[in-house]
Formats: structure tokens, sequence, C-alpha cells
């Protein structure tokens, strides 16, 4: 029982090894390179339970944790989507949906439902633990860009109205203390851009 | 008050960035490039978190992860030690004591002081909780190696001996169960070795 349980759970393990060749549109602090999905995994984690005494009354930065460990899981099958690109949203979630059957579905039948549970509360950002980690989710590329020059804002001509938008929006309903300190500094970065 | 330590706390998460750069001995399992240790560091909290259940009674995986969040943070500083390399112990010691300083030191005193103690514990590997972290760093290269035709084995003339003292001793010291399973793996792997 113990040794079919391990063969399963190293099976999905060694799969998850395929995040680290999943590329992301953001940069690193240093512009050497793009960033991949594990290390960025790794990175909002750390986000995350540093800035936890931010985070609204009732965030469990514990759960917190384990959704972000998880949350970009399913990009090996379905890719990761820039979120200043123009995507078939319907289409990528679609795509998600099956890379969590497969992928959660190489682990033991209780893990996989627990993992898939996980997973799907964080994908439907309504409880105040996946709203926290959908608003840190957003955060790191922002502090990224304004390290590097301008990153993927620079790629995808992104204004500040559009980070509003697409920053603004998830960061005002999960983290709206850090979203009211990085607000300014975006203003200002953008402000002195070079035209 | 807040804005005071939001300042120090992006301060150390962008420093944390450079973990990304640095490269470690391992591979990736499709043996397609070295590993860095921010996607290691990653791998091995969803390791850790997936085999939970086979861990010795007391542990708490919500400290293991923190714990393995934090692990190797003091390598932007002191760099990656292969563990089949030959390093002076004392002086890479001292390395990342004073790298820890550093980088822990960016944060507010109070959260340095936490995040201290708690590397402090991983790095004396005496509690159940940072046996556990330990054995599981210990764990993600030999499954790596298995899968990639034997990976940093191979470049530091590795065998099952060597395995047995570097890998063996803290996995049976902090997740016997999983060593119980993996040890005929591996030695089937060193037994069907190409020579």
């Amino acid at each position: 029982m113990t040794a079919d349980r391990l063969v399963a759970q190293v099976a999905f393990l060694n799969e998850a090894d395929k995040l680290k060749s999943i590329i992301r549109a953001s940069r690193l602090h240093d512009n050497s390179r793009f960033e991949n999905s594990a290390e960025h995994s790794w990175h909002v984690m750390l986000h995350a339970f540093v800035l936890a005494e931010h985070a609204p009354e009732g965030v469990s930065a514990t759960r917190v944790l384990q959704m972000l460990l998880l949350h970009d899981i399913v990009e090996i099958d379905a890719g990761d989507t820039p979120i200043h690109g123009d995507v078939d949203a319907a289409a990528q979630e679609a795509a998600e949906q099956l890379a969590a059957d497969r992928l959660f579905g190489l682990l033991p039948a209780d893990q996989c439902a627990a993992y898939r549970a996980l997973w799907d509360e964080f994908e439907a950002a309504e409880s105040a633990d996946a709203k926290y980690a959908k608003a840190i989710d957003r955060l790191t590329t922002p502090l990224a860009n304004m390290e590097n020059g301008g990153g993927s804002w620079t790629d995808y001509n992104v204004t500040l109205d559009h980070l509003d938008a697409r920053v603004g929006t998830p960061m005002q309903r999960g983290a709206p203390a850090i979203w009211a300190w990085l607000r300014p500094r975006l203003a200002a970065w953008f402000d002195g851009r070079p035209s």
C-alpha cells in the first residue's frame, strides 16, 4: 500500500519537473533571461509568506502556500498565458481543466481530489485565501519590471490603465494594503519612463 | 509603519530573485540543463508536501514548507555546494552564516529573527521537522538522476556506497519509510548501469 502510493506520488513528482521548462513572459530582475514557471512558483510563495501580515483578516498563509505550490502545474500541458497577451480564455480554461485531470490524476485518488479542490478554489478566486493568492501572483511581475527596465510591459506596450485593470483589480480584491502601497510607485515609474 | 515594512520586505524579495541564477550540480529530468536553486526549492517543497504522509509522526508539513521555502536563500551569497564534491565545510558554513546575516537582515527585525531561527533549525537538523526537510532535500537529485541517465552521479563518479553515506544517512534519520522504498531502486539502477 505504501509502496503503491509512493510509485504514484513519485510519478507525479517526476512529471512536475517539466514545469521548469515552461517559459513565462516575465524576465528575471537582472534582465538576463525569461523566467520559468517553477522558479516563479517559488518566488510567488516567498512573496505570499513574507507579506502575509498585509493580507486581509482571515487569510491562512498556510493554505495560500499550498495553493501557490500547485497553482501553475497545469501549465505543463496547457502552457503559460501572458496576462497582457490576447488569448482565447475559454479555450485556455478548457486546456487547463484537461491538464488538471491528467496531472493530478497521476496521484492516489484521495490526494488527487484534495489537490484538485485546492486548485479549483484558486481558479475560482472567491475565498479569501484564493483572492490573496491571486493578488500575490499578480504582484511579482510588476516588481520585476520596475527592476529590469520595463520587461514584459515594454514587450506588450502596457500602460498604467492596463495595469490598473489587470493587476489593480485582483490586487484590490485580495491584497488592498499592498496595492495601496504599490500603485503610486507604478505611477511614478510610468511617469518617468523613457518615451 | 506599514510602508516602512513593505519597503524592507520588497528589498528582500527583490534580492531573493538572484536565487534563480544560482546553478546546482543536478540536472533537469530531461537532461537539458543544470537546475537552479529557486526551481529546486519549489520542487523540494512539492516533494515534502506530496510525501508528507510518509514522514515520521509529529512532523509538521506546514513548518517544513516554510523551512524549505527559505533553506537555500543563503546560496545567493555563499553559492551551492554539491554534496558529492570536495568542499571546505568550515569555510562554507562561515560563508553561509554571513549570507544569512546579510540577507535575512534586509527584513524588519522581527521577521529577520523568525526566519533566521527557522533556517538555523534547518541547518542544525535536530528537530523532527528539520530532519524530514533535510531528508527530502536529499531525495530530489537521486530521483532526477535515475530519469536523466545518471546526471551528477556520472559527473562525480558516485557509487552506491557513497549514496548510502550522503543520501541514505540523512534520509534514514528524517524519512526512513521513503528511504526503505528508494534504496532497492537505487541498487537496481547501479546494478544495471552501463560500465
